[in-house]
């Protein structure tokens, strides 16, 4: 269909590429760069009078330059008449900001879905939201898809006897059941807590980990505090081997040094993030979630249900 | 009055101090920093329930980073219950992106305003647009001040003889016409044209320049090329002596080498943008603008009118 165009900005070319061969379709051409001064400047090199539109752009650091891009990408395509704007957002960047902890902070998940918004987008495809509640931030569709499907495929490849499944935190349980439930494998949970404050924390397994395979999965990996020292404890606790895994390798600051030093045997991640070549160490697989991504958009523009991908 | 609260980010923080001790306050207290991955974290300290807040921020280089810290902040300053949120932007980024100058450009400068506006400010003050065309972007109300005030004192007091203020475009001649009307002196023009396609420019300048000293004005010095030219064409044409000065010192790129290798004898900026110690040449003089910001801060609090500042 000609009236389908994939637009790339600079956060994930490679990951672009892909989704596009996977289509069948060739890339739009536009050129994104900046003035001697830093400012943005784009150009679009192709009419999209009429077009459906998507463009592939993770808010992943630097996070700022990459949202700004996406935005003026927006306006652009919006003041050269195109039909609809559909943002592919493989990591959506300040999900975390996403409610008030404390007094007089900001809520920034929800600043920048009205950000995206008033450029004039119509349409978000994005994986794994650090919360749910994001979607609602939004007043435009949203389909989210998720990294389960692709991670545990990889894992059930690898044919692990005794598995369990690990959830690092409370908040991850739902996601550890989904992967759970495609290894046919039951869940333990990381149970932590401060007995008293300034006193610190007790790691508690709940569930039979004692010479068992873990899979730790999270959504976001950052740091990588939490996911080492939950593979540390399990190690401690009697599991005989320790996988992890998650959808966003994030991997900022100590995070590649931790994981280096730590029991994680290998941490298995997708590709909304790109690594960075000093990020490319031998215990760490990258999936591609080009195919997925790429059928999530055969199914949107030929008006069928995305949900159908990851049921 | 205790419901005036200053708050400043980090692109001009010297000039904020100077602007509250201006005004004869305390600075706001914040905390604008950055995670691990490097998104932006923004903490108020103080209670601004009912207030009526001025924030400081140019969106200077790295212009993404300073506009998201704006937005933030504006979010921030919202969910706080703030009464107003005034922007003072003492240099507004994109300014250049003011039209679509080419097919499927986009208007960056626009897209800005509507951002500003999304995320919740109320009033925006700001010094010489590129464009006087930026104030209709926004829907809020939007003061501009003017640098000619500011420069052409600093002039004065220099008691200079056979003084021409020369504009060194078409698109300058106005601000041009400002500052000679206050130095009681004629204005000449720099005429550019090219001939035929691809062949160099001419330089033509309009007016009596012959051992005369030349006080060139721009709104905008970014790479310096422009204005260099004019420099030296004036002093091949007869020239006695070449001052230059401009409100916003943007200096990017070749522009500082430029500089100094010109027949600028002074270069005459303001601090709407702050200049790191690299930029800080024997050549470059820095006029702040911290007692005009402070006035019309105090003017628009007490809902006087601030035209009067520049009148
Ligand atoms: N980029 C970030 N890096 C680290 N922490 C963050 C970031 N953004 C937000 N936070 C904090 O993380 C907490 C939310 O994380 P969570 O409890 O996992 O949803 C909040 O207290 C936020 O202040
Ligand atoms: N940051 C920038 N640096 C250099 N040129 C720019 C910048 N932003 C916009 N422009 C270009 O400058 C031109 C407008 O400048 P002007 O004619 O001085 O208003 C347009 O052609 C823009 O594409």
């Amino acid at each position: 269909d000609p009236n389908l165009k994939v637009f790339s900005l600079n956060s994930n070319p490679d990951l672009a590429k892909q989704i596009t061969e996977h289509i069948g379709i060739k890339l739009g051409k536009c050129i994104v760069s900046s003035f001697s001064d830093g400012e943005i400047q784009i150009s679009i090199e192709e009419s999209i009078r009429g077009s459906e539109v998507y463009v592939i752009q993770s808010t992943s650091a630097p996070v700022n330059q990459h949202l700004m891009e996406m935005l003026i990408m927006i306006d652009a395509l919006k003041r050269a008449s195109a039909k609809t704007i559909n943002l592919v957002i493989p990591y959506y960047g300040y999900a975390r900001q996403d409610r008030k902890a404390r007094a007089r902070e900001p809520i920034t998940a929800k600043l920048v879905a009205n950000l995206l918004e008033t450029a004039g987008a119509t349409r978000v495809l994005t994986l794994d939201l650090h919360a749910p509640q994001i979607q609602g931030f939004f007043d435009i569709p949203v389909d989210q898809l998720l990294g389960v499907p692709t991670l545990s495929e990889y894992f059930m490849s690898k044919q692990l006897d005794d598995i369990v499944v690990v959830s690092p935190d409370h908040g991850g349980v739902t996601r550890a059941r989904k992967m759970a439930d495609r290894l046919k494998a039951p869940i333990a949970i990381i149970d932590k807590r401060r007995p008293r404050p300034n006193v610190s924390e007790v790691m508690n397994i709940i569930g039979d980990i004692q010479d068992k395979t873990c899979i730790i999965i999270d959504d976001i990996i950052d740091t990588a505090g939490t996911i080492t020292l939950a593979a540390n404890a399990l190690v401690e606790r009697g599991a005989k081997k320790v996988y992890a895994c998650c959808t966003h390798p994030v991997l900022s600051g100590p995070a590649i040094e931790r994981i280096q030093a730590s029991a994680i045997s290998e941490l298995v991640v997708t590709n909304t993030i790109p690594l960075p070549e000093e990020k490319k160490i031998d215990k760490i697989v990258q999936l591609s979630v080009a195919p997925l991504i790429g059928e999530a958009i055969i199914r949107i523009h030929e008006k069928l249900s995305v949900s159908r991908l990851f049921n």
